[in-house]
């Protein structure tokens, strides 16, 4: 990577395009429409980890796709999952410009662009602590010692609905600047309905769709954060994933504390000691392996990562933390270990009595989720074998686990060569007025690895999140600002890519 | 403590009383009735520990209450708890002989039982285990792969409503053959309903109560087992327990793992990490103090428990565990680890996410029960405090605890030279035809170190449930051989008091 200033460079399409102008007008004067279509989408409860929800899942993939074939785009909503239907629907929809190029078996003129985005959302748990019911969406301002303006909450508001709603007012501007929603630029979009619970299906689906999707040359993504208000950032690229659930067994029965401790194996003592040697002091992981394959970070990516002056107390401070709790591996600082440093994390643990009161009960069993964020180089399949071994290395006497591998993603990362990175980076600036910083997230999005490895094109993320959006927590929230900077982005974006034809 | 050969001496008065005869065949006779009545009060829910059942253990306390009044005691059901009436109730019942003493201001003749038992039962979950429903008793042959006869199955059947019934037969079945409930021996009852949530009500009616209870010469305490079937036994200690539920708090919200994973102290990855480090490689306790006070075991006790021939891996066998799961401190046997050893152990534990599939959160706060098995000399405030103090001393940067002293009880040994134990000793034997163990427990029964700190008296176990009893979890049971052996050996007991007067 080459440092933020390398990048952007070229004449702004944006500032002389009077269909951008145009189009900017028509998002202006729209908003409130906007809003109340985000809304309307918002109030689809499609968690889509919990069976109980698939038919809702359902019905936002089919309110996505409606929107789309309103918008002129050729669109099909694809069953997925082995049989067929047992996993949750893809949108496919492809421009004007797309389906000529499809047809004529020609290669688009300029860039085709794969817009990636998901309609599904995270379980809302604990739901007794969001201010106001995760699927009635609420529009309203900030209230006292909260930062930000107005604000939609609502489980799904920035996670990915609101960022993909900013898109489709994107499109639907330039219909009405134009008559075409891109603007007669080639873009396939596909929009998911398992991000939230492992991207399940996608493989296959990819796979089926290989060749088709090679017609596209970069996959762009609205579904990450920016440094702060007013901010605009490029990511370029995110952390992989790999999740598992384990659980020990012991006695065949739970079991009477007074009775037998001290002369049984106690799962959650066990399970406790064992993960409890995870990590080091300063919470680097004690896996054996686990850094082998790690890429190190370079001089020059350290150099501009320092430049963008992330503030980690700053960023502690909204969560309630003091600057002291900016904890893990000294050699790096924040960003690094958020961007280029691999972590392993317990997303949960539950054993034995966990009521009101007093129970004096050893559990038969003992389960914890336990996941591991992943930098270039590392694989799912091989962490989750290393950590997997490392579990039976240290099985209590006359225990056994039970070892789920839940799900992984890639690590992914773009280069920061790309003409279309660049076309991005000035189409930001011209809708913030201000130069977009250039990160990554720590965050996954398995997609971005599985384009990479099956289609071959890289991925540019351009999110418009914030750090205290409370993505899947309770209160989950996205800032008009924001929705209305992604929208703007997006239109610019196409400007962009329209003089590159 | 001077070994099993020092008890149980003296004549047998068992074997030559008529009216213990008579006694014993109306016990025989009245089996069926017998069975009927304890099932019918194992109907009542009455779960101590959860408010929302606060009506069914006051209707256990009067099912109680009224089979006294039957059987001729002066029985009162007293309110507890501050205010009045917040706790469950008390059935404080006294025989005949007791009645007249206390009028004339004099001791009684011969000695002055105090028999104490619980009304009170654990909670039922996890409630899917249950072949049948905890309230619905089921009285069943053992089934293929089950040891042991006819049993009831039901919450309480052995703890402790069972062991108690058992009593009530034998005072119902002197009472037919004398017209006597106790035979003329004054027999002080106090049934508790707060066992098993940590009588927390019982310190203040016993203090309020101490100048009558005084005339008690001994506690007698039907809440213990023997170690196998046929092997009557009287247990003369029991450890105490500490009980806590701690609380680690962290960021104010619940967060997305993958922006901040390796940033933030992850609540449940500190409080394993903490946790964790609670035994050495042996599950000995690590906390600072924690064995400064116990008692050493004597090389005479150690001898006459190697008597007793307890084998740990038949009784791991029951629980499903190979005979390595024998763990703990390698220096002592695994009865003496339950006996005399105190322990540390994670009763429960919750955090995060913990449904089906996969969320990838990092909680605010992370929740974990940990009680303490405490030996003579031990205290729970004391051993509570260093826990606190020690986990106090490992908050992770920018957390803190919630910590919470749920409740405790004093461990208790009774002298084996007693002349009541000695009498104990005889009528099993009469009742059971074989010499029963001496032996200790590892649950505790904090009343036990009340009453030596408040009354001044000394405790005996007379207990007659078994390792497989199913104690505090699904499909708890209690045989009728050991229902039969509790109220022959009551009976006889009777008979050997008589004999002092």
């Amino acid at each position: 990577m080459a440092g933020t200033t390398t990048v952007g460079k070229g004449a702004s399409a944006s500032a002389t395009s009077p269909e951008l102008v145009k189009a900017m007008a028509f998002l202006h004067a729209d908003e409130a429409h906007a809003v109340a279509r985000l809304v309307d989408w918002l109030k689809i409860p499609s968690i889509s980890t919990d069976p109980a929800y698939k038919g809702e899942v359902a019905k936002a993939a089919d309110w996505a796709a409606a929107q789309l074939r309103e918008l002129g785009f050729q669109v099909e909503v694809k069953e997925t999952g082995k049989p067929a239907g047992s996993g949750h629907p893809i949108v496919l929809a492809k421009s004007a410009a797309a389906v000529v190029a499809e047809k004529s078996k020609t290669k688009a003129n300029g860039p085709h662009i794969l817009f990636y985005g998901h309609y599904d959302v995270q379980p809302v748990d604990p739901v007794n602590l969001w201010d106001s019911p995760p699927f009635e969406p609420v529009v309203r301002e900030a209230k006292p010692g909260e930062a930000g303006g107005t604000r939609v909450v609502a489980r799904g508001a920035v996670d990915d609905k609101g960022q993909v709603a900013s898109f489709l007012d994107a499109l639907r501007a330039w219909k009405h600047a134009t008559g075409d929603a891109t603007g007669g630029v080639a873009y396939t979009i596909l929009l998911e309905g398992e991000e939230e619970s492992g991207s399940t299906s996608l493989e296959a689906f990819l796979v089926a769709h290989q060749t088709d999707l090679k017609a596209c040359d970069v996959c762009l993504i609205s579904d990450t954060g920016m440094l702060g208000r007013g901010r605009p950032a490029i990511t370029y690229g995110v952390r992989g994933l790999a999740y598992t659930e384990i659980i020990l067994h012991g006695p065949n029965q739970d079991l009477h504390s007074g009775l037998w401790g001290g002369r049984v194996p106690n799962p959650i003592n066990e399970l406790v000691q064992i993960l409890g040697q995870m990590w080091t002091w300063e919470r680097a992981v004690r896996i054996p392996g686990f850094y082998d394959d790690v890429t190190e970070l370079s001089y020059e990516e350290r150099a501009a990562w320092r430049e963008l002056n992330f503030d980690p107390a700053e960023a502690l401070a909204k969560i309630g933390l003091p600057p002291e709790s900016d904890i893990g591996e000294s050699w790096y600082t924040a960003s690094e270990r958020e961007w280029a440093r691999p972590t392993a994390e317990i997303n949960g643990i539950m054993a034995g009595y966990t009521g009101v009161g007093a129970k004096t009960v050893i559990p038969s069993h003992a389960m914890a989720k336990v996941s591991f964020r992943l930098v270039p180089n590392q694989t799912p399949d091989k962490t989750v074998s290393m950590f997997f071994d490392w579990l039976q290395s240290k099985t209590p006497p006359g225990c056994r686990w039970e070892l789920k591998d839940l799900h992984g993603g890639h690590p992914a990362t773009c280069s920061t060569d790309s003409p279309t990175l660049a076309a991005a980076t000035r189409a930001l600036e011209h809708a913030a007025g201000r130069k977009p910083d250039l990160i990554k997230s720590g965050g996954s999005i398995p997609v971005a690895g599985m384009l990479r490895a099956l289609v071959g094109i890289d991925t540019i993320f351009m999110g418009f999140g914030l750090d205290d959006d409370r993505v899947h927590s309770p209160n989950e929230k996205f800032e008009l600002d924001c929705f209305r900077l992604g929208a703007r982005a997006h239109a610019a974006f196409i400007a962009e890519l329209k003089a590159m034809t």
